[in-house]
């Protein structure tokens, strides 16, 4: 175990999370610039999984995301339709997180050297991701910069609305008593990628190894593309009782404060953890704290809603193709997240 | 003069155009996917300076670019805040050049470490863009990635719309006898800088030094901020007699043919190149040919209008804060674009 044994982090990882912070609010407070409502009215909240905006008849919500190192991890599997799907699905279901459907997408490649068949990969994971979230393709750009860029820089930006006056749906109706009902994820998603590919170096694990517990070489497994929650969001959004949508990014399980400082989201029945974060916690001694605030952990989307509603809401889900989806907690008063098993709480996204 | 006595080019500064033309064809046909209605509606022509999409009762326009190698300028000189700007720029006046007014830009920031400093001064940079623009900032997206990006990718995505069922101004009304109306640039803006850089660089020229013709340091000049030709647009796009609109970015002067492709735009009037581009073509000896496919030459936006309605709309321009447009040609029948005082014929874009 050598080096791992002191404990993987995001902060040894090479992510300093409160530089990062800093950083971003010196940007957004320089930014800040307030347009005439002739160009359009954002909406609030500022700063949720997609901003809002009221464009002449139509609310509209835009969000933007890149897949990161997960790139990295493609670069050296050779295979690029997985991380060409992520983009799309990291985005849209940042989409689905406010309630918005999908309309169109724009993809940004920043790469070294433009090379046919990596950007037909590409080119098919966009398909997949689009068709699972039923999205255009609106435009693009690919940028050869080499002095810039090691290997693919893949990011996307995905637009929404919200059909027939559906409202967005943004946690600020949360109240205790509500169900948390979780949808698992299909792997790592686009996210703790830089941790889980230093745990694995660290470790001396090749990628082309079948770990016990998986019938899959590790480097597929860490490349599955996510998971596109955009038909689960479009099969139950109209109906009533339901108060918030979390997609399980960046932050593990403390995205859930995005959603309501003002309570707290108890999950006490979080389902079992797939074994590649067991084993990913094992080789790097990932404390669990650091493991449920980098890794999703198994759940990929999390829905909030009246008690009442949470049968009829499974069911339809099961409908939809999401009939793994599962109660995972309820909303209690207090702040934060915890996970009272583990003697876990989360004050703070990310 | 060295080794750019072989005269500079972009294929040997490290970009094979053909072959960035055809990784794109790979990854458009494997993208490609036609979602429901229900989705959006999108609205050819696709692969103009914006998509089109029409979204329950509003027509829509989105693109995305970045600012590219142009932050390694950025870096070289410690200065953030003229490509802050420039990331705005360089997407609104794609929206600009379709008509459409800007409502909504995000950000996208890869780097190698967080600084609040450098994000506070590309903050600055955004607000400048965004009030030139009167553009909202409706989010954004900044990644740490060490191991993928050199100093700092900068890209962004800036969301249109049509007020008051305007009509979209994409090319296809542009017809023989049409007058060519040029607005000024304001130096290379966010194209080309590969090339420039590279040309600097092996003349040996310090970004610190300032050129004959010049009072400005050479790393200044070639960092300065891209004009914004939103308010140009604006001030006459309900005015008729225009035909088209374009954006003198990455292509130069070959951009026209995105217009139409049945019409010859014949540039007999091209005004007065400022020195910088002189000097650039001079220390990297550079081809006239290779220059105005490269870099705007000077004028980085064009109006395409019918004759008679020339005059009034540089009358509106000058009000507008345009004074320097001036009529560049006409466009005539044949193909491409030509610029006859130099014998050169550009009959595709880029």
């Amino acid at each position: 175990m050598g080096r791992s044994r002191r404990g993987w982090s995001y902060a040894r990882a090479g992510v300093d999370r409160a530089q990062v912070a800093r950083s971003l609010r010196e940007l957004l407070s320089a930014a800040r610039y307030r347009a005439p409502a002739a160009s359009g009215r954002p909406v609030p909240p500022a700063g949720h999984y997609a901003g809002l905006i009221r464009i002449g008849r139509e609310l509209l919500a835009i969000t933007t995301d890149t897949v990161g190192t997960k790139g990295l991890l493609a670069q050296e599997l050779g295979r690029w339709e997985e991380v060409g799907e992520d983009v799309v699905a990291i985005n849209v279901n940042d989409l689905a997180a406010v309630g918005a459907r999908p309309a169109a997408f724009v993809d940004t490649i920043s790469m070294d050297r433009p090379t046919p068949a990596l950007l037909a990969a590409i080119g098919r994971g966009l398909r997949r991701g689009l068709l699972a979230a039923q999205c255009s393709l609106l435009g693009g750009e690919t940028a050869v910069v080499p002095e810039l860029v090691h290997g693919v820089d893949l990011g996307g930006t995905a637009l929404g609305f919200f059909p027939g006056g559906r409202r967005p749906i943004t946690g600020e109706r949360i109240r205790p008593g509500d169900a948390l009902i979780g949808v698992p994820s299909s792997g790592l998603h686009a996210n703790g990628l830089t941790l889980a590919r230093r745990i694995v170096a660290s470790a001396g694990v090749p990628l082309g190894r079948i770990r016990a517990g998986s019938r899959r070489r590790l480097g597929l497994e860490l490349l599955t593309p996510t998971r596109t929650y955009v038909r689960a969001v479009e099969s139950l959004v109209d109906l009533p009782g339901i108060t918030g949508l979390a997609h399980i990014s960046g932050g593990g399980v403390s995205n859930l404060v995005r959603l309501q400082r003002e309570v707290e989201f108890r999950l006490n029945d979080w389902p079992k953890v797939p074994s590649l974060f067991g084993f990913l916690s094992q080789h790097g001694n990932v404390a669990p704290r650091e493991m449920y605030r980098t890794f999703n952990m198994g759940v990929g989307f999390v829905i909030a809603c009246r008690p009442g509603t949470r049968g009829p809401l499974l069911r339809r889900l099961g409908k939809a193709g999401f009939a793994d989806a599962v109660p995972i907690g309820s909303v209690d008063r207090g702040r934060g997240v915890s996970l009272p098993r583990l003697g876990l709480t989360y004050e703070r996204y990310g």
